[in-house]
């Protein structure tokens, strides 16, 4: 296993500090008064997650060196929108889940209807503050939500829910399980690396970097969720936070059903290698990818 | 009971298809393939609501000389919103209501956890198309865009659910009653009559139109909150489209419930005829507002 060096770790709690700062005031805006819904919103969104989509595009932001400021309102929309998601999934229609981060599940802890409109609320206040950012009238804050808006649809996230629902309980080929995590994880954490790039002013050779960045995205999106399911079976409740063996109990096709473990473990090193391949050109162009190489190893080691 | 005139019902109708047009290709995209998810929430989308909000959208912006094409993109989201906020309220944790429009509702037709993502594709949608709308850079089409997700979220009608459900099985006061319609019913009401003041270029005295046509819309979202109490104790699930004496069973205070059946008609044409006092005043400055003065007479006689 690589070692994680301090300098990273350092700089993966500054990125966190920002967002954790960010988020709670982002959410419910200038006024005070707190609803029910609006308190179990901010209890999933500040209930600790590793807030990797915002570190994502605050790491993004740096190698291009863009601003963070104009970049926190759409930083924190994309964790409103990722914890939406959450809590909409753990529902008892859905994956009835009644631990994640080693909480009770927003359902758990309010009522049932509560958590499905704070989940509604987390999405409708993130549309809410990249409008807000864009009254300025820069058409590529536009484009930046835009993206956001098509990752998070029907045609991106959502549609990855849908393919999940659909195949429980059967056994689906591969390449349909490439699909679906393409768009089930693969879209939300494509979002924080291509919209640095679109607010960047500066970078030549814009489509390159684009191109590159979303496969860089894809191998993470994919390693990431590899590295979910080998979790599944391989770690404890008490350390991953939330319930463990439930994609088997739920029949769900994972890389570990579909696979086996050792394959799993297998792919999962492939595509952190695609993510650093990808790195490697980038850091040739002259980008200082140092925290996204880390980032990448620290998606391989990570046990929660 | 005032008779609704032929020009008005034909006009209603040309706004009704102009949005029912428009409304499949606004929540599909360019992309013709079709999943689950979209196809339910299309079904509900399409499942023949009055399209009030659209018509209103389209009704101000004929009485300001805004063109509709700008428009279309606003009515299209709005109406989404309105359609995912039904579907969310019609699940089994909410409401637990079984027809809709004389349909089943989406989580009959369809499996439980699909009508809970089609209620969140549609709202996805909503802000992607207004993301697409505001690509040009006008400010002034932000500005609406903003306007609507604050209408929508946790500070407008999510707001306004909040309320409801935490008051079931409790009398409230009447002031709360109040505004919690006024958040629940209202704010997605105000926002289509707003929106078209936003994006007029000529408006002159936009300030005062924006004043009175917030009061208008304040008028006609009670009128149509106290009609659809009344129209729960006086019509037929036939008639209807939805099953009726629900607000009793479900123990919620209502404008009949508070103040009797007798009162509560009272209550209505109190609101009907301060609406239409806002139309006058509008009149007096020159407005033509037939169309509206005989839609506020048509939410008083409607009988669905």
């Amino acid at each position: 296993m690589p070692e994680l060096n301090k300098s990273f770790m350092d700089q993966l709690r500054i990125y966190q500090d920002l967002i954790n700062a960010s988020l709670p005031g982002a959410f419910t805006g200038d006024d005070a008064a707190v609803d029910m819904t609006m308190e179990a919103a901010l209890y999933s969104l500040m209930a600790g997650g590793k807030r990797i989509r915002p570190v994502l595009m605050f790491a993004v932001s740096d190698m291009l060196s863009v601003s963070y400021d104009e970049m926190i309102p759409f930083a924190c929309a994309i964790e409103m929108i990722h914890t939406y998601s959450l809590i909409h999934d753990d529902l008892p229609c859905m994956d009835n889940d009644d631990t994640r981060r080693g909480m009770p599940t927003c359902h758990v802890k309010y009522p049932e209807p509560i958590a499905l409109l704070a989940g509604d609320a987390l999405l409708n206040r993130a549309y809410e503050i990249m409008f807000e950012a864009c009254l300025d009238g820069n058409p590529s804050k536009v484009k930046a939500a835009a993206f956001l808006a098509r990752m998070a649809g029907a045609r991106g996230m959502i549609g990855g829910q849908t393919m999940d629902l659909l195949s429980e309980g059967k056994k689906i080929p591969n390449d349909l399980l490439l699909a679906l995590h393409q768009k089930k994880t693969g879209c939300l954490l494509t979002a924080p690396v291509i919209i640095p790039v679109y607010l960047c002013t500066h970078c030549s050779d814009v489509s390159i970097i684009e191109q590159q960045l979303t496969e860089f995205a894809a191998h993470i999106g994919l390693a990431f969720q590899i590295k979910d399911d080998i979790l599944d079976v391989t770690s404890t409740k008490e350390i991953l936070g939330k319930s463990i063996g439930k994609d088997q109990a739920d029949e769900k096709s994972t890389f570990v059903t579909l696979y086996g473990l050792s394959k799993a473990k297998e792919l999962l090193e492939n595509e952190i290698d695609g993510a650093q391949n990808v790195l490697l050109l980038l850091r040739d162009n002259g980008f200082d990818t140092r925290f996204l190489e880390d980032l990448n190893k620290y998606l391989l080691v990570r046990n929660k």
